[in-house]
C-alpha cells in the first residue's frame, strides 16, 4: 500500500472563544481570499517566534511592539497575503501600525492587542485603503466555522491551504511551500488553544512552550534552506475558566503534546507542498548524542541539492546521505555508520550494499512520502534505539522547482 | 563588450623541478586518461587541506599518515579518477598503501614520501592492478609538459581541463564541477611553486601559506554547498637552490600572490564548470565589519537556491539576495545596505529601484560571468570600500543540475 501525501481537513473547527475569517480585498489579482483574521472573545495571552533574518517584514517589529506593550496579551491576528510589506521602510511601519489600530478601534481594545502578519511581494507599498475597506466585512464574517476561509486567505505559492487540528481544544494553520520565497512566500503559522479548567496559562509559560513545540515540528521542515523575512508562529491560549486553588500557570502536558502533534501536521503539510515537489521526505536520524545533534544532521541532509534530487530521480544514493551528514558539524564514525531507504538498509557498517538498491528505489517510487534514514552510531545504547534521533521533513528537488524560481517575475 | 567565462590555458608549463604525466589505465569506460602522476626530482616540502567531512575517502588517512612519517616530504603524487576509494574499509586504505608502495619502490624512495588521491564512484573496490600495471609507463612519460596531461587524467564530470600558472615559477591544476558529487566528484586541487633563490620552505610554513591562498580561492568557491569526502588541495615546492646567508624558512610573499592568484583562477574556473552551470556568478561583498564576515555572508548567497535559480531566470532579483545575506548570522542594518547586479544598483538605503531592473537583467542576460554586489554598511569607513570585502563565485542553479545529479546512476 504506497503511503500518499498527508491530508489535509476540509473542515476545521476552532477552539473556544476562537473566531476566524477570510475574504478577498483586492490584492490578489485572481480574486481569491487574500486577508485572513483570527479573533479572541477577550484579550488572551499570546507567544510569537519570528525569522531570524538580519532582513525584517514590517511587521516583526510592529508585533513585538504591541506584544511588549499589551504584555504578552491579544485580542486579534489580521494577515494579509500577495504583499509582504517588507523593505518599504519606514512608511511600511505606518502601514501594519494603521491596520492594527483601525482594527482595534472597531474591536474598542487598545492597538496594541491587535497583531498584524504580511507575506508576498517584498518591496512594494502595502496598500492599506483595500485592507482597511474591508475590516469591517471582515469582522462581520468571522465566526467558529471560518478557519479554513482564514487558512485559503493566508496562502501564496502554497497549492492548498494547510490546517490541523486534535478535539476538543487545538487548532493550527499554517501557509508556504518552502521556508522560503522571498518575494512571494513565507512560513507563517497560528496556534490556538482553548486552555483547561484549573490552567492559566502566561505569554511566558506559552513562550516556553512554543519554543519547545516548534523545535520538533517548524523547525525541522525545510524545503531549500532558506528563512524569510517574515517568517512567523504564533500561539494564542484562551483563558481557563476558574476551577479553584489548584490553578497552574502554564497549559498541561497533554496539551502541549497535542500542540506539538498539530505542528508536525502542518510541517509535514509545508514540506510536501514544496514548490516542483513530488515526495514528501522524512529524514530519520538516529543513533546520535543528543536530540540536537540528531536534529542537525537532519537539516544538512534535508538541504542538500544532492541528497533531494537523488530523491527526484528515485536513487536510493546511500553515499550523497552519508557524504551531507558527514558535514554537519557532528562527530560520527562514519565507518560504523547504517544507512537506510523506506526499509531497506543500503549502507552498513562501512560496507554499501548494492544487492538491495532495488528494493530501495522501489520505495522511492511508489510511495508519495518516502523515507531516508541514518543511524550514526553514536549512541550510548541506554536508550531503545541506542540514542538520540530527531525527525526532519523536506521534499525532492525537481527540474520544476528551477522553473518555478527561474521564471518567478519573467 | 560581453564578459566571457574564464579560459584555461592550452598549455600548462611546470616550475622547474616537476615534471607530469597522465595516461589511461582502464578505469574510465572510454579510454580518457584516469591515471595521473607529479612528480619531484626530489623529496620536496609539502603541506596538504583535506576534507573536513566525518566520511573520508582512503587516501586522506593515508596521506596524512605518509605526510607525518616523511616529515612533510614529498616526492610523488600519483592520482586516480573515476573511482573516489571511499566507503570501501581497510581494504581500502590497504591498497591505497599498496600503490603508493610500489610507485616509492620505482623511485627508490620511502614509501611514505608517495602520495595518492583518489576522485570517482564511493563504495567500488580499487581497481589497483589497473593502477600498478601502468605505473613503468606513467613514469616513463613524465616530462616537463605533462601538465595537461595530468590535468586531463583527474577530471570526472568536468567537462574541461583546469590549470593555471604564473611565469616563471607557480602552476596550479584542479578538477571539481562541484564543491562535491559524492559519487563522481570532489574538488582536487595541486599548486607547485620553485622556491626562490635564498627560500627554503618548510612543510610547516607551506602550510600557513596554503591555508591564506585557500581562504581566499578554494575555500570562496561552491557549487551545491556540499563537502567531498576525498576533497583534498596539495601544495609542493622545490627546495631552493643556497643563496647564503639571507636564506628563509619561507616563500617571499609575492610568491605566495602568485599562488593566490592562480588559485583564485582555478576556483573560478571550477565555478564556471558547475554542472549544468550557463553562468559564473561573482558574489561581491562589501563593507563588512572583517573580512571573514564578508565571506560568511558571500557564502551563503552563494548557495542559496533562490539566488541561483534566478540567476538562471536572467532575473535580477535583489530581495532574495538581501534575505540570504541576512540569514548568514552576520548582523548588518538591511535597512541602509546596497544592492547592485552588474553595475547597476538595484536596492539602497532600503529602497527598491524598479526603474533600474531592465539594466540589471541585460547584464544577467549578455554575459557569461556576472556578478551579485552586496554592501552590508557595517565598515567603519576606513578602507576604500567603508568596510572589509570578500568574492566568493558560484554558477547558477539550472533545470539541468537537477537533470544531471537525478538522473546520474539511473
Amino acid at each position: 500500500m504506497p503511503r500518499r501525501l498527508p491530508s489535509v481537513p476540509e473542515f476545521c473547527p476552532l477552539p473556544t472563544g476562537f473566531r476566524a475569517a477570510g475574504l478577498h480585498c483586492g490584492l490578489k489579482q485572481d480574486g481569491a481570499p487574500d486577508l485572513g483574521l483570527l479573533l479572541a472573545s477577550e484579550a488572551v495571552p499570546a507567544a510569537a517566534l519570528f525569522t531570524r533574518n538580519e532582513l525584517l517584514g514590517a511587521h516583526v517589529p510592529v508585533c513585538r511592539e504591541h506584544l511588549h506593550a499589551s504584555g504578552g496579551l491579544v485580542r486579534a491576528v489580521l494577515v494579509n497575503s500577495r504583499n509582504a510589506n517588507c523593505a518599504t521602510g519606514q512608511a511600511g511601519i505606518e502601514a501594519a501600525k494603521q491596520c492594527c489600530a483601525e482594527l482595534a478601534q472597531r474591536l474598542s481594545c487598545p492597538t496594541e492587542q491587535v497583531l498584524m502578519v504580511s507575506t508576498g511581494v517584498i518591496g512594494a507599498a502595502l496598500p492599506t485603503d483595500r485592507i482597511l475597506a474591508h475590516l469591517d466585512a471582515l469582522l462581520a464574517g468571522a465566526t467558529t466555522d471560518g478557519g479554513m476561509e482564514f487558512a485559503r486567505a493566508i496562502m501564496t505559492t502554497d497549492t492548498h491551504a494547510k490546517a490541523a487540528y486534535r478535539e476538543p481544544d487545538v487548532t493550527g494553520f499554517a501557509k508556504g511551500s518552502g521556508m522560503i520565497h522571498p518575494n512571494m512566500a513565507t512560513m507563517l503559522g497560528f496556534l490556538l488553544v482553548q486552555s483547561e479548567p484549573g490552567h492559566a496559562p502566561t505569554p511566558r509559560s506559552l513562550s516556553r512552550d512554543l519554543r519547545q513545540v516548534a523545535d520538533r515540528s517548524f523547525h525541522r521542515v525545510t524545503v531549500d534552506g532558506d528563512t524569510s523575512p517574515n517568517d512567523t508562529l504564533l500561539l494564542l491560549a484562551t483563558p481557563s475558566a476558574p476551577a479553584g486553588a489548584e490553578d497552574r500557570d502554564a497549559l498541561p502536558s497533554a496539551q502541549v503534546d497535542r500542540l506539538e502533534q498539530i505542528s508536525r501536521e502542518l510541517a509535514q503539510q509545508l514540506a510536501a507542498d514544496g514548490e516542483g515537489a513530488t515526495r514528501l521526505v522524512t529524514i530519520e536520524v538516529r543513533g546520535a548524542r543528543t536530540e540536537a545533534d540528531a536534529a542537525r544532521v537532519g537539516r544538512v541532509i534535508a538541504t542538500s541539492p544532492l541528497v533531494k534530487t537523488a530523491v527526484a530521480g528515485r536513487d536510493p544514493n546511500w553515499g550523497r546521505i552519508v557524504a551531507a551528514a558527514g558535514r554537519a558539524g557532528v562527530t560520527f564514525p562514519a565507518e560504523r555508520c547504517r544507512v537506510w531507504v523506506g526499509e531497506t538498509e543500503v549502507y552498513a557498517d562501512g560496507v554499501p550494499r548494492p544487492d538491495r538498491e532495488a528494493a530501495a528505489s522501489q520505495h522511492l517510487r511508489e510511495n508519495e512520502r518516502v523515507v531516508l534514514g541514518i543511524d550514526l552510531a553514536t549512541g550510548d545504547g541506554t536508550a531503545a534505539s541506542g540514542g538520540e534521533g530527531a525527525d526532519v521533513w523536506t521534499c525532492d528537488l525537481t527540474a520544476d522547482y528551477v522553473q518555478i524560481n527561474a521564471d518567478y517575475r519573467t
